[in-house]
């Protein structure tokens, strides 16, 4: 409730707004005996920070983590992890109109909606800044699912603006991800992505774009039926990023075209293991790991903030304009390629979890 | 916890295999005095129920639901509401060879992963029958968003295999949905389809589409940041779905081919409200409604389900082939509809009934 | 939510009224693969129903459960569980003078102030009828924590009016329990206390008392600090049965007498376990369990339907009388010892399942 | 789950370990524009803080607490609120010796048992340092109740040892109460409770004891059947605070020993207010508020930690002995006070907002 926590057994919770002391999260019910510092976390928040690249905003944060509570003599406790990021760049002045007038596409008229008050300085609770928190505490479900499960998660950026990246599902690698700013391991289309963002950036626009995400290693059996199924919480955890618009899995909304027969994986031994000759499902059937490779698809619109003039109204009900200003990200999706991770970090260390609790024996 | 549970106020539990003595489900949180009969909840189970045309599954089941508490003289009294619906037609004999054998894309082998022992018998939980359950469950959901807080939900049928059908989600009625039993408003694409999926039903071969949900009259200001938002909770709803593989809200995956100032929904006054002159949001921003038509569109894979020969492995691990046999749906979209629409209807609910307990005062 | 749900892990909810069709509850998150059947149940709902002796209530309940759900050739399925318990002997007539007189010490009132609704049946929801579910419940979670983990679960009649028993929490058993209809393994306190509820029940009066349990072979490490360690869990659960006022652990309030010196369990080594030479703590410290006994008590207060004429207030707001009629129970206490022992297996069945989720490894 | 996490509307989380960096709190669920600074929480932390009198622990902590989220301009944004509290001083070096020994009646072998690790720098997250976290949301639940439903909490010192105070659950005010550092507002009583604690203490013993609560002004109609009872939240609050060990309600166990005629509360018409005689339901029938003032008892063992030689055993499974050194309550009673008013308070403030969402229109 609140909304906050994200997860059953394995559990997030986030706080902080964007111009405010500081952001973090709580991590509740991460398991003893795990190695754990700062330096396990610290990279992922490097990927998400904002002034890594011109590609994106150029807000100054070292969004350095600290670890609070819950890790002792450099292993986990099994009590809360508290995670603490301390906001540094904060500009309130830039956010000024803002107080007055709401951002088209933004959350400012529905938070004033909801509550009856927000906090305007770069939208408060509503501003991406919050998914620091997701991504530190995604960096430990990751560490926790490589350690004990050998479960890998990779995502990068399949499409920006109408250029779209064909790779495999089963090889990218983390490695070939970062070799460019705007996170597509294929070259010669991260080259054309990257030229795109650049123009969209000199004419004060914006472009959306997909981020593809490969779970690898997932044993068979994790998911609860009926409504915990796995890819319905994978479509929550995804869903919940600032700016996503759609969720597919597997064969996805273009495996609708398809009839059954073409669409059916069949199974094959494969020594002993039971595998599928194709993977139109997405590693999962009937809400559950089936041992194949998970991949989805997340779509993400085109930034709000742009540096043109817009129509709006403002908090006193008149009909006026709004100017973009200050600092923004062109394009969030090479930002958005470690939050999909944390994301889906979070859903699988969940279900690993609870998948324990419930094991035959 | 245990995944059959779904709501945070609203609460709805099911129950049940397909071939078991009944199945059902527990609405706990439902507000007190809420008139409320089987009259309420009968017709849209016979939306979902098996044998209703040539088009879905030919099992003879009537669904005819029974109120067992929580009701009292004709109105809710504020504690559980049990519904019960027997099982009729259970042919457990068709079934004998899904003991042995794992269906295709169907769920046999992930359950005996997960749980070391399945209900072989029609899928058992894992058969969409269990959706009856949510059915009666967002009949009740859907009188109480009417009734207290004017909001109205149509689902249709958007696409069959590759035939799409452009509606305007302002405007489609139930009426018009079910004038065919596709359930598709527009006529003309309506046989279209229909005669796509009779093929496909005489092949033994199945087809998959999308449904279109519209969510109209809905306040600004339902949704929970930052995990809980409204799309990330409707996502998950549609993704619980049997069969479903994709999710998007608003302008979803076509949306990434715009930039940011043709996708931005800019604001002007309508009277006293804050309305905006396009819609790509889809009545949500920020996670929170904005007062907006709330309309996604949702994903589903062609039935598994195919009368024809397809290779798999036995349950013993050796290779062999299983061919469909019995009753099933070439095309699960007609009854995809009201499960859709009840899915939503749950998702609103529960938001109504959550902002209550936070609105400004 | 809702409050008709117990547990995290192992879930229960229950459901129904008294005078209506059927109650009932779902219990979700039962492991897989442990045999149950209506055998392992009935016998516990027999020790609870009413009409067993003249020490109880007279109405003729046969309460025989049908399992609906969740079980397949024998063994749970690790999907919901769902108990059907049909009402019989239901004589709404009886209450006619309850749907417009609220009962001292009763919740009609409450009811009626909080939902502007009641089911003025024989108390409806408020009933200890709807004890039946837990006590359903709690036969599945004795046999999970007796076949899984050896852990034995027994309570009794500790107290009745002012007449005392004192058994040794490590060696009472169900049988010596049972050999008296009041359910007090000391024969000679026994029949004092069963002389003293029939007096009661000539003159139209009532009893309280306390129930005392017993959890033998309880593992160390359950229970979950901070909020939920299991003495906390042990009183909610316990002050969540009808007419309970008092729950006490351990030494409990008569621990308060003593210093430190005197209240302190010191260690031991019983060969390679480590061992407390006294439990005054019962069996719990900082929340976990220690491997010992734990024993607890529970005051329940005098039934409050008795035979007698009382002051009270109408619906309508004026003062007026009410006089008990029809079926009561002098004495609720023989009644509650399988109430308790249902409570506490459903609280030790769920920390069994989290301990599962964080063990280290 | 995780055991961090108390309430459902009004949520709050709470982290740290003794010894680590700081501690805190993370309340969700607060409802937005109620006015709130660090001055509102300051005062309830300074009572519960060590080194107020000799009574208590002589550890030096200021306990300042810091807003870092959730507020905004001196108003509630409805996000979560942010509660940091960081240690200052620490001295581990003075808890060497329960690095290799398990104090009695501790939790250090029952945390080992769990997790595999353990801090044992003042006992880590078994400290009741914890409960910092808990009074500081605590006092933001007591604003809430204050401002919006003229709820008051007050709570006492109602005995130490074998000294017992009578005081008037109607009336007993908060400045009564902070008269004397034993915080029983019987001036005559106090003076010899203080008096034992000086003899204790001198003793390297301790003394235990009980803390009465009252709640006064609490509407009817909160608390939620069947399982969410309010004295069974009470109940479990209370049981969730470190050292307690039984919790009772309105006539408790005593009440056991009365018949139901001599127990039953008489209605009658208070002006327009529906009232009753007497009050041994303690304000609560049926699991809902009944308008009465609700008040309860729960009993304090003596503080384990004295300094004296005890048998213990060894990390390394052997016999040994620990002799406590360093700082130690006395008596923890004192202290406990504010600790038993929060817990009352977080119970109160979630069924305050569970009421708001269910109650009939």
């Amino acid at each position: 409730m609140g909304g906050n926590t994200f997860g059953q057994l394995f559990r997030v919770s986030t706080w902080g707004e964007s111009h405010g002391a500081a952001i973090g999260a709580v991590v509740d019910g991460c398991p003893p005996c795990l190695p754990l510092s700062e330096a396990d976390i610290q990279p992922d928040l490097d990927r998400r920070r904002p002034g890594q690249s011109r590609l994106v905003s150029q807000r100054k944060e070292s969004d350095t983590v600290r670890i609070l509570s819950g890790v002792f003599e450099g292993k986990t406790l099994g009590t809360p992890i508290s995670l603490l990021i301390p906001n540094e760049d904060m500009r309130p002045g830039d956010y000024r109109e803002m107080q007055e007038k709401y951002r088209p596409s933004h959350a400012d008229y529905t938070y004033e909606a909801k509550y009856g008050v927000r906090d305007w300085r770069g939208g408060g609770r509503t501003s991406a800044r919050e998914t620091a928190g997701r991504v530190a505490a995604g960096a430990i479900a990751r560490k926790l699912l490589a350690e004990r499960h050998g479960v890998e998660i990779v995502a990068w950026v399949g499409k920006v603006g109408r250029i779209v990246a064909e790779c495999d599902v089963e090889k990218v690698t983390r490695a070939e991800v970062d070799r460019t700013p705007i996170r597509c391991p294929d070259l010669v289309v991260a080259e054309r992505m990257i030229a795109a963002v650049e123009a969209a950036r000199k004419e004060g626009n914006s472009l959306g774009g997909a981020v593809v995400c490969a779970v690898r290693g997932c044993p068979p059996g994790w998911g609860e039926p009926v409504f915990d199924r796995l890819e319905a919480d994978l479509a929550r955890a995804a869903m919940s990023l600032p700016a996503s618009k759609g969720f597919e899995i597997g064969s996805g909304f273009a495996g609708t075209d398809l009839t059954g027969l073409e669409h059916n994986d069949e199974f094959y031994m494969d020594g002993d293991r039971v595998r599928t000759r194709t993977n139109r499902s997405g590693g999962v059937q009937g809400g559950i790991s089936n041992g194949e490779t998970i991949y989805f698809r997340v779509a993400f619109k085109p930034t709000a903030t742009i540096l043109r003039s817009q129509q709006t109204v403002s908090a006193g009900r008149e009909e006026t304009t709004i100017e973009g200003r200050g600092r923004h990200d062109p394009c969030v999706l090479p930002r958005a390629v470690p939050m999909v991770e944390a994301m889906a970090a979070l859903v699988l260390a969940d279900h690993a979890l609870r998948q324990d609790a419930v094991k035959p024996r």
